[in-house]
């Protein structure tokens, strides 16, 4: 199966729910002055960036995952889809969190773990469709069972990092947009573990 | 005809149209508390699981049904178009569902045909494309014409499966939902009938 | 300059357009039963399907010209983006019309006025991409001057329809829909006028 | 890495947020008749020409950019996200400064703060990725030290024209529409600064 629309689908979902986190965005004459707004609304603004960067970084290492990638099977192609259902979600829980996240009531912790529950569905496709690749031999060049093991083990044990920096989110809910920016930030400049990117393959 | 351009303008409609229907998912705080407001707006999370899982299963099988075509004509492009037409009303349908199917009384149906009729219009416009490329030998593997028809009436008998589905939630609105969600699984793993996809081909 | 990301990027707002149409359709529980809106609301079912079908064709349309051209230049690219610019307006224009078309007031007029400048800017938009293209050698397989004078007329007579469908529907607001989906199906049949496009090329 | 995807996913999101700008349009029948809604609400449609033009302009200088590279790194990668993310603040900084640049308010002053950021973000995004092709050697044709020294610091000094719009628009909130539209087609026609674009290259 052809990887070229797996990557076309993918690259369409990922920039329209980047996109659509901007309707959250917005200014309403009846609720005071401008700067009034924005300094009560700057959770709308600071979850909009963290999600901003996390959907972009979710993008860069795709695309750096994939362009490892042979050949694509159908189990492949569903934990895609398991990915892409948390990325759409993204829009509503980062909305949610920006609503709530000021305060330090119950909902607040609510909106935490729903925007914990988006972060923690991307990680657990993402390291499924690594595993995936590792095991069912679809990369361009094999690894050694023993090193893949211990990758998987490895990109497994960094998703632990999520359900961790929800649970810091739920003790004072501000703190889940400085773990999951935190986070976005490491996974930038930490490449996935089997080795360097090929070089550039045109498709 | 290039079908370089027909994936990527299907890939478009489709990622925008599965990633549309998150703005049927959001929580208001003067509706009572987030948990009471997750419980009470089950159905929109149901509805927008199932939906996105149709529609992914649609990208799924759209590929793969091109991935056998050498050549495009005008009137493949019409059926196309016929199928995303069909395609772009999910957020509609799967909203006013999401609205109307945890109650059992007359606008519960109204809104189970609504949803029954987007998806039957889906199938209708898959089955023709599929009938069109096997008659009009837009294949890269012509099949033999006694094959081609048998396959034609088997892909045909699978689509009565969607007028099936809308009776069954027209007697029992939330059973739409297991019912489409339970076709979107078959067709997952059902490969459409002419024989294996023909190995990766970058286009 | 590279055509496969004018093609690329057309593609996304065109997509991005039609699939936004569909933020038009909605159905309030508090308006009255479902079938009684169907009834009530039937302008907007059928302008949803009549954009559809205009920004569809466009696609088509904006497909086959491309495929002739060997190369883009600056001037062209600016023509595009007028092209789209009226697309894109679409949205907006179709509801606006929905909301009025059932009236024969003077706002259905004003409606009819604005959608029908939408479709008056495609057509110009694109008689001006397809004057460039023969004018200025940017085709595939060069065309006779007096050949290309004539179809450049020839092009240029047919945008006169939208005007006059426009007027058309200034007499009598809901015939705009019947002459603007007339025009629709008939520039989705007939070719654009310098002979048929070239084989597949896969870009 | 590959240059295909990062030109696929800039292409999504500029063609999402630039159809996106068209949900600010919109009339209400409750605000009285079309005509008195199309004049009082001129600045909508102003500023949703002129920030088309601006992302037009943006894609078609950002594909020029991006036709002269040869390889892209992460750090690279990093710069048009910060770029797309001044892009997708558009269509909320275009609907604030619609809303509020007719009146000549602290309001206005404000709205052309925002607007005039979402310019200069994305100007030194440009800039930045530029300075990195050229410094980091990431062209197809490598440019001389001295040139390319030059060419950043005339690219450098363009982008103070966007601070300079702004602080126009501070003095007369309209006239910011004037001065970014006036940039606009200004770099519409102005090409980068080390050349021709070279020709032709289908991915």
């Amino acid at each position: 199966m052809d990887k070229g629309r797996l990557e076309a689908f993918s690259d369409g979902v990922l920039a329209v729910a980047i996109t659509l986190l901007v309707l959250d965005l917005h200014l309403d004459a009846a609720d005071g002055s401008i700067p009034h707004q924005l300094a009560e609304h700057w959770p709308s603004y600071a979850a909009y960036v963290v999600s901003f960067l996390v959907i972009g970084v979710i993008w860069i290492n795709h695309h750096s995952l994939l362009s490892r990638i042979a050949r694509v099977d159908r189990v492949l192609l569903f934990q895609n889809l398991f990915l892409l259902l948390f990325v759409t979600t993204m829009p509503f829980t980062t909305a949610t969190l920006a609503e709530h996240v000021g305060a330090s009531d119950a909902d607040a912790r609510w909106a935490v773990l729903l925007y914990g529950l988006s972060n923690i569905g991307m990680a657990v496709g993402f390291t499924a469709m690594f595993a995936r690749m590792v095991r069912h031999d679809l990369l361009v060049e094999p690894v050694d069972a023993a090193v893949g093991r211990r990758a998987i083990r490895r990109f497994g044990l960094g998703t632990l990092a999520y359900p961790a920096a929800t649970v810091v989110g739920l003790i004072w809910p501000p703190l889940i947009l400085v773990a999951i920016g935190g986070l976005a930030l490491y996974y930038a400049f930490e490449q996935t573990p089997t080795g360097d990117t090929p070089t550039a393959r045109t498709p």
